[in-house]
């Protein structure tokens, strides 16, 4: 028995031709993408014929059990909303609120055409369980650092938490471990490296925040005597199983050292946290890093809408760097679909054979009118929203279906 | 008989002391807001418990005839864009297809909780046919421009068109004429100053394109021998009436100069065109001068969503000023609404009594949640979605409802 997604409007395989189909059927059995058939007999039909149909998109970089903090404080100064508004709230977090936002961002997220979140946060346990519980697949670390924090009084602490952590989910269908250090300003050199080993002995993914401001680069240059990215290099942080959240102020040099390494790019946050730069990713993907595609936590985006953050990310890349040519909408999606597949080492983000069935559908509203195979790109990363999305299909399982 | 929007959950009036009021009812009779009554046999109830409730958004800026351009070629500089994508397809137009486009443009704004455009483009009367037959409050202006044009061949042509529009709207109710000249790099000396006074003899508003890229700065030192605003003062076009689109690129003494005038601006096209600087709006509202909030054209934004924009201007702000303090949400939505009500001359965006109804109300979503009275602007403005909208209200009548 199959779910075939029936006359396509329009099916963007985001294969390696990237090619966009006219009125092609999507076959899915199990949690995989098969080849196309006729129908059989118990096969489910769903009519797409007013649809763009793309693979279900990738956030790589959030924190859904900050959920609670969306719009607690804007405008401020980002080390006075630190102090004030997100320390204080989160040294009071218990497991089971984390769950509770972690289910809400996740149905959020998933509303809007997200099919696979990366997570970063305190309780990895209670994420773990609401990404399993919404049907989300997931990519979930527990926070280490060496400050106490709401789930654990040492970095000891919370680097035994993390391993516990990996050691229970590594066999799991569709939550993948990873190892997470917070980031080089609140980790000593030796948890970096504790963390990065734990990533080593359990063929996890090891994530963390890098250079995201100014601010990071001048306390890296006291704290290391060197740029942050050289600092993680020399520390052997970096390479293929390595994902860095931001990289904003970046060097041409450092670009040489991210060889192999994966970063997630975070617009949204990036211009509300008043970063001052952004990520240089043409010059990221012609050095043939990987660059996938986050949200950061909604208390600096305000939302979980991968569509949104797509758009910002093309205009980002326009206006700071003054050429409306810059960044291509082809290399936009890609950033939020078959990249980060790349990235994550798994089947994810291209609709071909083989790959696991994780769909989407967006209607052709008036927004997305008119329409054409050559505008068809265009008006998924410019015009669309989350909101369009109608249809979202996780590991072969329909979660969503609107009318 | 009256319109009452009952038991609004949160209803955000924008009067002068920027009162969010809570589980409170709006009264609507005729084309007006009224003091808040008891229901009466006859009334119509609207049920808003679950609802934010604010004044309708207004786009003042925008080209709705150009909605047939949507995706029509991205990542593309600047002036190959124009000469190859723009201009030979806006040669070929014809009225009824900017009447078509124009309907399809206006529709989408009022799903997306517009209930006032300010637009400007070719055939105004049939974009003023459009947005009556939409229901949509509007201020339009023909093109005026010396160049040859898909509705008139000279800019003597399109200043009498201009003209005859101008006389054959001046009283309508909900349709306001405009006299609109294109910008000083497609009009010469004596076409602007002639428009400029055919605004002062109609007593309607005078808007134009202005300071929109450093190309045009430099045009106006060559044309004019003085920035583009010392200039247009020179020709005596500035002060209250007039609207200037854009003002990215515009100097200090340029800023004194505004005293009075009002500008639109476009974020989302001003990056997505990569044009470089943006909108000094702090110290623009702090040398008093009124902005608003405009989408420009689909060709380059490319909706009609001014939540988005609010998004968008709140995070290009702090981007560019590297200051995440930079252009608070109230600032943000006064743009939207009230500012706009300055501009136009008219009594909208505040929902006090005595104002014009043109209301609507998002509904609290999962990404509207958690909410308390502190929060709600700051989800209107980093987190709403045009499509949050479920009521629209123009002028008393109900013209969007869903469940």
């Amino acid at each position: 028995m199959a779910l075939i997604l029936k006359n396509c409007r329009y099916l963007v395989t985001q294969n390696d031709t990237r090619d966009i189909l006219e009125h092609a059927d999507l076959c899915i059995e199990g949690n995989r993408i098969t080849e196309s058939r006729k129908p059989l007999t118990g096969d489910t039909i769903i009519d797409c014929s007013r649809h763009i149909v793309l693979p279900g998109l990738v956030n790589m970089h959030t924190h859904l059990g900050m959920t609670f903090l969306r719009g607690a404080g804007e405008d401020m100064e980002l080390h006075d909303w630190l102090a004030q508004k997100i320390f204080p709230a989160e040294q009071k977090l218990r497991d089971h609120e984390v769950y509770r936002w972690a289910l809400h961002g996740a149905r959020e997220a998933m509303g809007f055409g997200t099919t696979t979140v990366c997570d970063f946060y305190f309780f990895p346990f209670s994420t773990a369980k609401a990404l399993e519980d919404a049907g989300m697949r997931a990519f979930v670390g527990g926070d280490v650092q060496d400050n106490p924090t709401a789930h654990a009084q040492t970095g000891g602490d919370a680097l035994q938490l993390s391993a516990h952590f990996i050691e229970t989910y590594k066999d799991h269908p569709t939550i993948t471990p990873v190892a997470y250090a917070h980031s080089p300003y609140t980790c000593s050199e030796q948890t970096l490296v504790a963390v990065k080993n734990l990533a080593v002995t359990h063929q996890v993914l090891f994530a963390m925040h890098l250079a995201e401001t100014r601010y990071e680069v001048d306390f890296c240059k006291k704290k290391f005597g060197s740029f942050p990215v050289e600092a993680m290099a020399r520390l052997g942080l970096l390479g293929k199983d390595t994902v860095l959240a931001h990289c904003n102020w970046i060097t041409k040099d450092e670009i040489k050292l991210l060889d192999g390494t994966c970063v997630a790019h975070n617009p949204v946050s990036n211009m509300k946290l008043a970063s001052g730069s952004t990520l240089p990713i043409p010059e990221l993907l012609a050095a043939g890093v990987c660059v996938g595609l986050g949200t950061d936590s909604v208390a600096s985006n305000n939302n979980l809408d991968l569509f949104e953050e797509m758009k910002v990310a093309g205009l980002l890349q326009k206006f700071h760097r003054w050429d409306p040519a810059a960044l291509p909408v082809q290399q936009i999606l890609d950033m939020a679909t078959r990249n980060a597949g790349v990235v994550l080492g798994k089947p994810l983000g291209v609709l071909m054979p083989g790959h696991l069935a994780d769909v989407i559908a967006v209607e052709l509203r008036d927004h997305l009118l008119p329409i054409d195979t050559s505008r068809v790109l265009n008006h998924l990363v410019y015009s669309a929203k989350g909101s369009d999305v109608v249809l979202v299909i996780i590991d072969g399982k329909v979660c969503r279906m609107s009318s």
